[in-house]
């Protein structure tokens, strides 16, 4: 039999265990044109929580009783598709199935001689792609300026300080713990991170860390962190919008100071995106990440938990801020 | 002897009558390269409350006991520099006197036989650019998308909307009373206008005129009348931030819905400006205003006060919205 995960019910506020459903149904059998795919890692994003809800944005939502999607790596098992053979591996957005049959529409075949297979459920794939894009499309850094990053230690977060970094800015990451920040100065190279946890004034504290003022923020979190960043930015300054998991569970809008005086005080353009905004620009970003990859100039932190059941306890942890970089289930 | 306005004090919440000081001085004198010039017309705006208030902002505070200034209409009565002769016309950022001299830096000199001189101080001045400069730059009007505009009927509201227009877009205006949408839909051309201080309901009153959705929304106003535009947006929707005047007289930052998870939602864009971040491309929009004007496609609103005496009052009487489109003194 082959297991399944089913959307149960859509989650209220943070989502529970309850809102997943195990089932197992028979073993799926490839067609002519399809392929058979064992799943080998499972991506885990907050953005999935989106999905969850019935709420319009910018992807349906899942349909409750039906199989969740996300990031897979996959092998080929079985193939009646010229364009795969055994032993491929590909990644694409597939089910939360042990086993599953595609036609090989939106499947990619990855290298895995080169680099991890985890890799391009992170720093090759959706991940680095909105670290990357984000950054360079709507943050556009200059060498010499100031870039702030919240949920540094994030998947994200991690990756777009970097690229900080490579391209001559100084790079201040916000983050929930002192382990967390320790990583961020000492293996990814930020310039100063600070514990939002344990530091009771984030303005000043990012007024200190950055003597000129701020010209990019990027945001993963929201909230009143932001606000904290907000208050310090340059005229001119940019803040790509990436997410706001700290908002993600809130059962109502959360309330915060009106920001539209200092969006026109300072010309400030502040721009929410997803990453699939950029499509036509995903083979260039992917080609400039691998080379600085292969250069060593970027690293990446992984937390992978093991076990197809699994699954929905990682995405859980998500919002306990429990992973430290890209969340992966190993099947 | 000469009239000169001076700020009296940081007025404190809506400015009032006590933040102004008029005093004489000794009638000034041109020397060598300058010109003496005899204030015509004195633009009064909303921005010019910024100026007053000490919080650092994108153009420096006034200071106590100095004069106000602001976009002047003068005439040329006497000259000592060879690019000016008695006689000519200029607008300028001068300040509030009766008379004073310049050494023509920063002057630009203006045709009074095509067009009204106040017009100078209105859409062909810093209004007509600012609303010109904002809807292109960062709204980016398609053929057939919504325009939503608030502050409709004033200065930069009523000129948005013309360009909307001119440019195949539906256009909704939002005012605050019956005589101000009656102008925004019969002299203005605007689709739609939507008085927001009759209307209980803005959100579902914006959905019904936005049938399709709103692709644009130039924010002259914030606040809750904001929330309401905000919650019909669609998918990459462009929100230039042209001012907030509904809090710059607020003593402290008024609280609303965070808006991080909406602009990630829609993928919004949302930029504050001051038209001065486009003053690359002044002559440019200046030339497109002139032809619009000529060809009769573009009207506008003054509100025209008389006297020296009148200009803090005019100023105050913006905050009350007793002005229809710019609000100008004439001396």
């Amino acid at each position: 039999m082959n297991k399944v995960i089913l959307l149960n019910k859509r989650p209220v506020g943070k989502p529970t265990a309850d809102d997943f459903k195990f089932i197992e149904e028979e073993l799926p059998v490839a067609m002519n044109g399809q392929v058979l795919l064992k799943t080998l890692y499972v991506s885990v994003d907050p953005y999935l929580r989106g999905r969850m809800s019935s709420a319009k944005s910018y992807i349906p939502p899942f349909n409750l009783n039906e199989p969740i999607q996300s990031g897979i790596v996959a092998e080929v098992i079985e193939s009646k598709n010229p364009d795969f053979k055994v032993g491929d591996h590909v990644s694409g957005i597939l089910s939360w199935k042990e086993l599953q049959v595609s036609d090989g529409n939106g499947l990619m075949k990855v290298n895995s001689s080169a680099i991890p297979l985890s890799a391009y459920l992170g720093i090759l794939g959706l991940t680095g792609l909105t670290a990357y894009l984000g950054l360079m499309e709507i943050g556009k850094p200059k060498a010499g300026e100031t870039l702030v990053v919240s949920g540094a230690a994030g998947a994200v977060g991690s990756v777009v300080g970097q690229i900080g970094k490579i391209l001559g800015c100084r790079v201040i990451g916000l983050a929930g713990s002192d382990e967390k920040t320790k990583m961020l100065t000492s293996k990814f190279g930020f310039d100063v991170a600070i514990n939002y946890k344990t530091t009771t004034d984030m303005q000043s504290a990012i007024a200190t860390a950055a003597p000129n003022g701020v010209d990019i923020y990027f945001d993963n979190v929201g909230g009143e962190i932001s606000d904290a960043v907000l208050a310090n930015v340059n005229q001119l300054a940019r803040v790509p919008v990436c997410g706001a998991i700290s908002v993600y569970n809130e059962t109502e809008v959360p309330m915060g100071p009106r920001i539209q005086t200092t969006l026109v005080k300072s010309s400030i353009l502040m721009q929410g995106f997803v990453v699939s905004n950029y499509a036509a620009k995903f083979p260039e970003a992917i080609k400039q990440l691998s080379i600085w990859l292969q250069e060593g100039k970027l690293t990446y932190t992984e937390t992978i938990v093991h076990g197809f059941d699994q699954i929905p306890q990682a995405f859980i942890d998500l919002f306990e801020g429990k992973n430290e970089g890209k969340m992966v289930v190993k099947i």
